[in-house]
């Protein structure tokens, strides 16, 4: 692999996780990639899609916003996209200034969701600052340098990073917060601890999503997700994204996917992966 | 009822649905609300809460973008507020312009979501103008008088309320895309053709939503919907919320419910309700 396709700004958890996999492509297979950021996840997962890198890094789930609607509807689209890996990033959030102390700050930049994660931490320690929202957690890095007044809560590897001080950390409310992120790419993998996969159901009826986890209750495999997205062409017209806790490759996983065809139409293997926990 | 919260500003898809159900309790109730516009979705639900309006009228599902996340997490927050009433509200974007012809437009202006919903239309009848997004679908609209030059996709319904003509209507590229609304206030309605609840699983396992599922199909009642949402506490930990087609005070559903208790946690009952079926 010689290529990853990421979300940017420089500094954002989808780098981080870019970063992380570049370094266990390293380790693992003596493999040295390039990142390339895209403004976009869609532009990222393109990038993959049409080769013009051999990966893309994309979040899919983060434990307070929920599903990445965009990476579950690309993923649908595009059917050449299989997952490669899985990685699993904390939400460490930073205090990043150079105000001498909490005191002097008045503003507090960063992207509306990481204020939200900080909400009580704020309102403890910095109650009377102005709370401004930007497109990313990095974004207000670059105007820090000149005013000591202002502050932006990004991951603290993004003060290694710009080379900012941290005046407090980790500030997000609940420390066991995460983001997921899958590795696509075109090959299809069929060992891992988990699969995922997405199909619709015939007349659109929900009520019949209860064969489907029967199915795959009765060969003893666990659910681990599930997530409906609408098919965007009528109101109450889903399709349904699962993870299960099983490799593709086992015999049980087998014989419920030939089961599973004949009661969904539409049925999308994404592949098998391992959970890759990062430390940061 | 003699007050109705619902996210502004006027003209948008939020205040139709909130003006259609002020004209349905005239009808059926001879009751004549006024309507209070709030600048999010929370702000207008902590308004009926709190007993500060008689109502709040919010999005809850729409047919492109899938759930509205604030309306789920809020009602589940709030312990007193229960579905009074549910509005499915057709999506129909037209063009505003005081242009005198499609050719001279150079800018079009939209919330996100619109212009997103209009990208073939746009592809083949305003190819070359610039796309602006905005904070809401029309609020770009008072800016139009003194530009010949820009457009604004709006609903049809703004075009009458601000006095602006109307281009080309219907642009949206799908016909049938819908916005569905709750009514939220206090009182726990028990008789309609839909009920919604939500719950959590024991241990936080999704491979223990089969048992919920089968509860229901046990008493030969179909689900119309079901959705996931994080407990914002560790990633893979989910709260459900489910729409099944059936009443309340049915007695299949009391005998359902009897059992989900055992095999749920935190079980929420948002009521019955009709669907009512708005015409724009």
């Amino acid at each position: 692999m010689t290529s990853i396709a990421h979300l940017g700004p420089a500094g954002s958890y989808s780098e981080l996780a870019a970063t992380n996999y570049a370094h266990w492509l390293k380790i693992h297979h003596n493999q040295l990639p390039t990142l390339k950021p895209y403004n976009t996840i869609a532009k990222a997962i393109k990038a993959a899609a049409i080769g013009e890198t051999d990966a893309a890094v994309v979040p899919i789930e983060n434990s307070i916003g929920g599903s990445v609607r965009d990476t579950l509807d690309m993923l649908w689209e595009l059917d050449n996209l299989k997952i490669q890996n899985n990685l699993v990033i904390p939400i460490h959030h930073a205090l990043l200034s150079h105000a001498d102390s909490l005191n002097t700050i008045k503003t507090v930049y960063s992207h509306p969701q990481a204020l939200t994660q900080c909400q009580k931490w704020l309102a403890v320690n910095l109650s009377t600052a102005v709370q401004i929202a930007t497109s990313s957690t990095t974004e207000a890095l670059p105007r820090l340098s000149s005013d000591k007044t202002i502050a932006a809560i990004s991951p603290l590897w993004a003060a290694k990073l710009y080379d900012i001080p941290t005046l407090a950390d980790p500030i997000n409310d609940n420390p066991d917060n995460a983001t997921r992120f899958w590795v696509l790419g075109q090959h299809l993998v069929s060992h891992g601890s988990h699969t995922s996969l997405a199909f619709r159901l015939p007349d659109n009826t929900p009520g019949a999503l209860l064969k489907p986890l029967q199915l795959f209750a009765t060969q003893g495999i666990n659910m681990s997700r599930i997530e409906s997205r609408p098919t965007k062409l009528a109101l109450g017209d889903y399709r349904f994204f699962i993870d299960i806790e099983a490799s593709l490759d086992d015999p049980n996983t087998q014989a419920a996917l030939q089961l599973l065809k004949n009661c969904t139409r539409s049925l999308k293997i994404f592949g098998s992966y391992e959970q890759i926990q990062v430390q940061n």
